[in-house]
Formats: C-alpha cells, sequence, structure tokens
C-alpha cells in the first residue's frame, strides 16, 4: 500500500523544476492543509503520519474532505516513511499534494474594497518572507499579491506553509517583468507607493484611498534604482526608536494597516 | 589554542538554565555580534570560524571591536570546531559571549516619546516571536519591552538572534507576575490596550498619545480570562480580508505604528 504513494514525485517538488513541469506542490501541516480543504482547491492526495492519524486535527480534515466533497485518497503511513517525503526539519504528520496555480472551488472571494489595494514583493528572497507578505496581504483584504522578478515561488511548499494557508485565500500571482507591471499600473491610474528606507513620505501622508499597490523591495538591497526612478512615489516608515530594523513583511504590515485605517476610519 | 575556546560553556547555554546560573549568553550571527559591540555590552569573547574570519564582516567586528575599546579575546577556529557550539542549523561563522542582562557602555538611548509607550508580550511561546515583538518595539521606539508569564526567555541565543540585535538597544524586562504587573500600570495610570481576535475598539479609537502600554497574548490561546477581565480595554485589529492570520509580530506591528503614527502625525 505504500507502494501507492507518489513519494519519490512529492519529494521532487522541493525544487521549483518540478513543480513547473508537473503543475504540483505540496502544502504542509495540519492548518494548512485544512486551509486548503476549506478553499476546496483542486487535492490530489493527502498523507497522514500514524502518529497524527489519531489526532483531533486528522479527523477535523477527514471531515472537512468528506464536507466539501473531495473523493481523494488519504494514506497513513509509518513516521518513518513520511519523513521521507516532508520537506521540513521537524515534520508536522500532513501534507497533501495538490495543482497549482490554486483555483477555489467556490471561485475567489469576493472585494474587500470598492478601489484595488495591491501588495507588489520585487525580488524577495526568502520564501518565508514571501509567504509572509501573502499572509499580511490576505488579512488586510488585498486585491492581488503580486510576486515579483527575482522573488521565491509563491507556490513553493515553504511559502505555502509561511502563509499559513492564506495563499489559497488570496489573489497570488507571479510575475517575472517588474518593469511592465509598473507601466501598466500606472496607465490604468493606479497610485503606486515604493517602500524605502529613507526620503519617502511618511505612511499616513500617502493616498491609499484611492486604487493603489505598495511595493516592497530585496530584504537586503531594497528596490532597483530602476523601479525607484520609475513610476509611482516613495513611502518611508519612520524608525523613531533609531534602529532601521523592520523586516519586510512588517514593513508590509505596516503599510497595509495604515491604508486599513484610511479605507475604514472615515476621516483620517 | 583551541583548548582555550569554552566550548562546553558556550555549548551548554542554548539551556535557560545555564544562562540564568552563569548570567551569560550567546549572540550569533555577523549582524547581531556586531549591534552587540555597537551598543558597548560586555563582552566576553568572540569565536569566528576559519572561513568567515577572511571576510569583510569578521574585518567590520574587529574594527568595531579596537574602536570601542574592547580587549576581550577573538578565537579562529576550524569550521568542525565552530558548529560544535553553534546552535543554529545553518551556522553563520561567528558568536559572542556576553553578560546578561545588556548593560550598554554608554546607557540606554534616551526616550523617543514624551509618554511612555510599552510592549508586553504575555505567554509568548517562540523564541523568534519573542526577538520579533522586542525587535518592532525598538523600531517604534517603545520604552519597554515587557516579555512576561510563561514566554520564552528573551535572553535566549534564539530570541537575540530574532531581535536581529535589537535586544540591545532597547529596555528589555523579564516580569514572571502579570497581574502585578497590569495592577501596578493601571495604579500610575498608563491605559492598557490588550489585543484580542473581536470585540474590542479599532486601533485607530485608542489613544495611543497618552502613556500607555499595548498588551499582546500568547501565540494559540491569546490573552487569558483573567487578564482580559482585569484593567485596561481590549482593541481589535480587523481583518478586512475575512481571514483571521496575523501572527503575534505582524499584529504588534499594525499596533504599534498606529501609535507612532498618533505621535507623529499631528492631528489624525
Amino acid at each position: 500500500m505504500y507502494s501507492d504513494v507518489p513519494w519519490r514525485l512529492i519529494r521532487s517538488l522541493s525544487r521549483k523544476k518540478e513543480r513547473d513541469r508537473t503543475g504540483l506542490t505540496v502544502a504542509e501541516g495540519p492548518s494548512v492543509v485544512l486551509a486548503a480543504v476549506e478553499a476546496g482547491v483542486e487535492l490530489r492526495l493527502v498523507v497522514f503520519d500514524r502518529e497524527f492519524a489519531d489526532s483531533k486535527k486528522a479527523h477535523a480534515i477527514r471531515t472537512a474532505l468528506d464536507e466539501h466533497g473531495y473523493a481523494c485518497r488519504v494514506f497513513v503511513v509509518s513516521n518513518e516513511f513520511y519523513n521521507k517525503m516532508s520537506a521540513t526539519r521537524t515534520p508536522q504528520g500532513v501534507l497533501s499534494l495538490l495543482r497549482f496555480p490554486f483555483r477555489r472551488s467556490r471561485g475567489m472571494p469576493g472585494d474587500t474594497w470598492a478601489h484595488a489595494l495591491d501588495v507588489v514583493g520585487v525580488d524577495i528572497q526568502d520564501p518565508g518572507n514571501v509567504g509572509t507578505l501573502i499572509r499580511t496581504g490576505a488579512s488586510a483584504g488585498a486585491s492581488s499579491v503580486i510576486i515579483c522578478g527575482q522573488s521565491a515561488d509563491p507556490f513553493s511548499p515553504k511559502a505555502i506553509r509561511a502563509s499559513a494557508g492564506a495563499v489559497f485565500n488570496t489573489r497570488v500571482v507571479y510575475e517575472a517583468d517588474c518593469t511592465g507591471l509598473f507601466r501598466e499600473m500606472a496607465d490604468s491610474g493606479r497610485l503606486i507607493y515604493k517602500a524605502t528606507p529613507r526620503n519617502g513620505i511618511r505612511p499616513w501622508e500617502a493616498d491609499f484611498r484611492s486604487p493603489c499597490a505598495v511595493v516592497l523591495g530585496n530584504e537586503a538591497r531594497g528596490l532597483s534604482k530602476e523601479i525607484l526612478e520609475g513610476p509611482g512615489e516613495w513611502v518611508t516608515i519612520p524608525m523613531p526608536g533609531g534602529v532601521e530594523s523592520l523586516n519586510v513583511a512588517m514593513a508590509c504590515t505596516a503599510l497595509l494597516y495604515e491604508a486599513v485605517r484610511q479605507r475604514t476610519a472615515g476621516n483620517a
């Protein structure tokens, strides 16, 4: 029976090349798998390790699979066999094989805002940061999270995990051509706010009520000269404590929640 | 010469009991060690692995040690020997042994704000989250970051690393007695804003201009009933995207940056 589990395939999906070739990826961990089931994305199979299979969370996943009409197989394998497939250092006992880009069975959730609020991550190297951008975007009701340039793959198992499943409930797009993207946004009248460590306006001076995009750059180098000189305005998160120490996910949170405030609070 | 490196001691400091017994802890990674040197905390020794020792960053650390008048020894050891001491999964080639609580040679940085802005983390289990709270607090100019109850140790190597060195530049306090802390804060007229997933006021309805504390609870369970029913008010970060998915560090960023806005932006 173990021989039915395509463990070589599953293991190979830690590599982008294999994901792109097969159109498949892996979601691991109880809450992430549950989020995939509840979003109704296309699920090929689920694997539990023996220890996890008896847990309440495993029961919740089985119930959700039934409720959402999934007929996919659920394999229960030994912990050793499971760990051979897992890409995490501390395997969490449950993974699933999914088709991507994700299509929810009931379509994407409706727009939160009357005007677009996009998040753009450019050259974000760390899959964890890519996932966290998606997570923040989902909380704030972003219209899309656009992962751009030389960024880590938003559909990798690591990014999916870091998104805490938010990747299944948000429009996530990968776009190689940053310059084209920004030109198109500017042409369509979208305001573009580019995060820079200095010399920008303060977040509350930006007009986040209009259709707009919040742009964050590489963890170490920030945004490229070309992008900085292109369309849009600079925005700088103040560091009153004197240490320049927010990471890209925290910067994204600070900017998006200023947008949520402006869009929710009536007159600022 | 390797025999001079107290590697057993260094390795033992991944355990809280040993840190408390010796009053020593370990900071690992180039930027974290550099932050410790620049803050002027009490440094016992520095260890480079051979590969790191030739890097620009190693040179920067040696220069900073000289500039700040440190006469502590810098050991260069083989990568294998270094890895025996390192507590990280991907050793970064440089660590240092420090006394804690940290005392900066030039005293703590001056207050950023005329009125106190404290961060309180209650029962924060993950050392990474404790470190990130400290990092956010430092960016926003928090007066103190108070780590409270059954939280992870803010002076552990993991928390120090996650703080990106901000722990050396911020007042960080560990306080076991949460109830006493909140009573004292309330008695001294401090406003207490407790983060809850629902039923609280919105962040921009809070008065963060007055002396206040922002309180965040355990990653899974949030704040205890006792604390929720105690002094202070509830504050809820809206999730317009419909997914309740901010982690504790992101929640802290959203709240603290609303405080920065209120304290910076003139009339809101």
